[in-house]
């Protein structure tokens, strides 16, 4: 059942409803909660009869546990009283708004056995909150809570579906639009908070439910972190959700930095408004903090976004690549800025080498550090080539930043000197054995010492932090060393595989700094970790990966919705299908891997370090900014152990290692 | 309603029921299947009429997202499939068994959008699964799926509560006992997958449903990690509900350790038999891997469990703080031992730097660790007092493992000249600051010039790993080094307070060792890290952690039901009651702070670095052995911000620092 627009009615009424895409700072309801007070004078002088609040927008939401300190919600619920008693200031324009935030019900208990909490709106009108039909509560609360990825709502919210069951109520009964009089109309609105208009998964549809009730418009409170994609995804759904329904609906997102300690989100906005036949009707610039006035008339007794309020919803230009390159350089930034401003933080030192990670990352930070608050350091030891010494150096002169050069070669001797060749005894003087510095324990040495010798103390002299230059292809097999370059305050580019790597890089030079600040042969040469002479770039010899294949088979493990093992990729392989199911282009998996055996003995290599040492280093690493569909941590979660091989693998290798692959 | 024994009847019939305390693997089906296929092999010969394994005994529990890999499920399913068969060998005596699984539901989704999966367990025999009668398939599912502290259920698996909520039907309709026929007598078996039984905070209730739909026995089938305490407040709570119902019931739980990448539990087994009276009629030992027969029998028609198999469950002996140290002390024994085990590690590095926490640490890994194994490294310099490394010496001798000294000296002094006084400059030569290594940076130099320069190396070439040896009241203050003496592979001791740590100490050379291994002089001597002149430890300076003081302030933060914040513990100092919410004995807070202010400038101290950069260095950390109620990572979540301070704590330190306290 479409509900068709009705252009030939004149307007009846309109009325302007403001999305307040506001800035939210996680943990801090004091500060959220007066510039909401703030957002709301600003508001009354704008002719706003409604003004929408994101979710969540007074104590933030990736709390971690946070919600479970009673002094908090308490703090919480104060600042929700100031807010609702604002609407109803005496001799100022009359306002309603409506905003999301955590209702405590001190008299229940949550199945933690803690109170209980509701992810919960409140709308409010002449300083008072206004009662929820269906709940006949001074509160509606949320239906369906995300429990996937990054979110964790059900550890400590109550939800609408838990009420319905414990009060055998059906749930379609809790679900009710609220009515409120906006400039003298009567209008009927329906609320949804974020996950609840992302029903599909779910046996139970709010948004369908809801929509079905009447409503004049629709409001959706959102906390969306961004992800690649997520956006269409969402003008596909909402769009065609919406047209279905015949009713128009207003998502408002939060601008924010939030973390579950691991892993790091930005909140892009991106608030949206949807006209009654589906249609983006306008949206808000990612990131910007803002408030959109959009005007909402009524035809023929139907309500819609009026005719003035369109054609500002329009795509990035660029082709999609490009605009996805775009969105994450975008959340990148803002994450960046961010955090570093959340913990007072306004100097970053990187170690350089030349290479293009930190290459990248030193652009990265150019873009909103002052010049004298970036320093870049290489560190040299015998392996690392000219070649790579003078990029860095070249990096730092097109950046316009601080630069130095240490040598670890002195340091090195040091260490050598005092452990290679150590006896080991027992107390009593028995020899048991000597210590020797070679081959891989000595290329952690040097990743050590860079990082935590000089880097650790370099940056806190220098009165800041240092970064982890580390990319999702190395942070997948653990390619980098504990307590070296794995060290720092952020991994920057912790989600993004190598190919995402170079062409943030190329977007970096081309459309914001339209130069070549990342010098070419930071983008050419062999990537190398120059810990020894196995990794002479100048000799075209660098780390073990190969790129893309290694990015793309990694991106099987990790980020591919049906979760890839060895088995599938064993599987593919004997097919004949993996080029396909990986989904690499111009290369060709038989080129790189002569036959099967050298095959599988790639595969295993790096299946159990990804499996194994890999997830030890990755629960210590930094903390990851997240822009994939996926990111380490508290999004992609998992438990040290054992590699895992099934018996179908099993049965699969020995045929293929007992015989020549056939073509 | 409670059933009374009838001890007049005589026995009409006695079947006996085998509780499989088995060792479980994480994440290792073909390991745990093959194993069970022994265990029912074994049992068969035992007269055992029904073998009850503990919960997710064939895929392990603590998985991160391991379930969201359909190799995995499909693994987990045959390993099932073959189990079951394994109850239909012809020629063999007949047994029935029952175990918890993963149950894929492949024509289903769950909320994730992924592959519909059970907590569920599987009853079988002659080969065949039995369907059960309240959902009318071949396995039972699990109603309460706990989400709170290191659990995450709801993440990943569906439950009855959903299924009777999206289905229609009354939830009782699907909790149902199913019938069984042990040695030729039809029994009634209620199944309830641990936290069914843990029923008080849900408004749900499995355990009663269960028991009272005339069960012959009921079963709880456990994966239920260590906690102090927790047995107690089992054994409490199943009592009271078993006398209730009337009914018998065996808890099954298993051997195990497992992780969440952050935070590492136990599973210490103790499964138990509850009389139909309520009492506990037999108990396995923590960590024992074994299957305990108890023999049931009717009389008037009535089961319970045989008189014979009474008088096992005995408490350990000692006072309950003797008992809780020793429980303590067995969690991280089992759990440093299965850890190294599980990464195929045998040899230890310890850091030694002649106080007790580190003491303690070498002290526990002695007891499973070859002497040849166990390498202790004290790490001097010029600030470590001969106190101290002769502490470190004796430990290693009293041990009789392996020591080495290794002065920091020469290193610290190539690191100061190469940094100190360095100028930073742009790359055209402008000369911005110089870096000076003085102060807290220089005692940071030293402490990671241990852990990433000495240790790393050392233990890599030694063929092992190296110890972090910092406790849990440093921890939640970041009282530690990144990179410095925060690294290591695993912080053994990072859920122990530091009291715990001292009583840990105490009993190992009493209990355990029955002699002085640990030095007298590492438990009398002032807690120093030893990195400046300020803390020498002769002159009786150390560390500004104010013990009890601060282990008792932490706790209330971190472990508190009700979570204190700084404003609780304001309130309390104002009101004079701070002792006692503390539970300080043989401390009074008023003799360590002379005044309001010097109270609230440590009060602050300490709660801003919990709440900042001690979260950011837990992110960091390595994994945490849980043995508290509530330990640091999966279990005690957090995100990166700043302190929280609500409205009414700033009012309230107005007031005290605006006038003197009165008393």
């Amino acid at each position: 059942m479409t509900a068709k627009k009705s252009p030939s009615h004149p307007p009846e009424a309109a009325v302007t409803i403001g999305l307040a895409q506001m800035e939210v700072l996680p943990g801090e309801p004091a500060r959220n909660g007066a510039r909401m007070l703030e957002l709301i004078a600003e508001a009354r002088g704008k002719g706003i009869a409604l003004l929408a609040f994101p979710e969540m927008c007074l104590p933030g939401y990736l709390l971690g546990d946070m919600w479970e300190r009673p002094a908090f919600l308490r703090e919480c619920e104060a600042w929700s009283e100031r807010i609702v008693a604002a609407t109803g200031l005496p001799g100022v324009a009359p306002i309603a708004i409506v905003f999301g935030t955590v209702i405590p019900d001190w008299d229940h208990l949550g199945e933690d056995g803690r109170v209980r909490k509701y992810n919960g709106y409140i709308a409010a009108k002449d300083g008072k909150a206004i009662r929820h039909p269906g709940l006949d509560r001074p509160y509606g609360i949320k239906t369906l809570l995300p429990n996937y990825r990054e979110f964790e709502e059900p550890r400590h919210f109550h939800d609408a579906r838990k009420l319905a069951l414990e009060t055998g109520r059906p749930l379609e009964s809790l679900l009710e639009p609220f009515t409120l009089d906006l400039d003298g109309r009567e209008c009927r609105l329906g609320v949804l908070l974020c996950e609840d208009a992302w029903e599909d998964d779910y046996v139970q549809k709010p948004f369908e439910i809801l929509g079905r009730k009447r409503c004049d418009f629709l409001l959706n409170l959102s906390c969306s972190p961004f992800t690649q994609g997520k956006n269409e995804k969402r003008n596909r759904m909402f769009s065609r959700k919406v047209a279905d329904l015949g009713v128009p609906l207003f998502y408002v997102n939060c601008v924010s930095l939030q973390n579950n300690g691991k892993t790091l989100y930005t909140f892009d906005g991106r608030s949206t408004a949807y006209g009654a036949d589906g249609s983006v009707r306008t949206e808000m610039p990612a990131y910007a903090q803002d408030v959109l006035p959009v005007s909402v008339e009524w035809r023929g007794g139907k309500a819609d976004i009026a005719a003035g309020s369109s054609g500002a919803g329009a795509e990035a230009p660029g082709n999609p690549a490009k605009r996805r390159i775009a969105e994450i350089h975008q959340a990148l930034r803002y994450g960046a800025q961010s955090f570093l401003a959340s913990m007072g933080q306004d100097r970053v030192v990187i170690g350089v080498s030349g290479g293009i990670d930190s290459a990248v990352a030193a652009a990265l930070y150019r873009e909103f550090l002052p010049p004298q608050n970036l320093l870049l350091v290489n560190m040299p030891s015998r392996f690392n080539s000219n070649t790579t010494r003078n990029l860095a150096k070249e990096l730092a002169a097109n950046l316009g930043c601080l630069y130095t050069e240490i040598s670890i070669e002195e340091s090195l001797a040091v260490t050598k000197a005092q452990l290679d060749g150590l006896e080991i005894t027992s107390t009593d003087g028995e020899r048991f054995a000597a210590i020797s510095l070679a081959g891989f324990v000595m290329e952690n040495v040097q990743a050590r010492d860079r990082s935590s010798r000089i880097l650790a103390a370099l940056s806190a002299s220098f009165g800041g932090v240092f970064t982890c230059n580390a990319n999702k292809a190395e942070l997948t097999v653990g390619y980098s060393t504990l307590y070296g370059d794995l060290g720092g305050y952020l991994a920057l580019l912790g989600d993004l595989w190598k190919s995402e790597v170079y062409a943030l890089g190329r977007h970096l030079n081309e459309e914001v700094f339209r130069r070549e600040v990342i010098p070419e042969g930071a983008f050419t040469i062999v990537p190398s970790a120059e810990l020894s002479e196995s990794q002479a770039v100048d000799e075209g010899k660098g780390d073990p990966l190969i790129y893309p294949y290694h990015d793309r088979l990694f991106f099987s493990w990790v980020q591919r919705w049906n979760r890839a093992t060895a088995e599938e990729i064993l599987a593919w392989y004997a097919a004949g299908t993996l080029n396909a199911e990986l989904g690499l282009e111009g290369v060709d998996v038989n080129d790189l891997f002569p036959n099967a055996p050298a095959f599988i003995r790639d595969l295993e290599r790096w299946w159990n370090l990804y499996n194994g040492i890999g997830v030890a280093k990755r629960v210590q690493a930094p903390p990851i900014l997240a822009v994939s569909s996926r990111a380490f941590g508290f999004d992609h979660r998992e438990a040290l152990g054992r590699s895992f091989y099934s018996s179908r693998y099993l049965k699969l290798r020995e045929e293929l290692l007992a015989g020549p692959r056939k073509a």
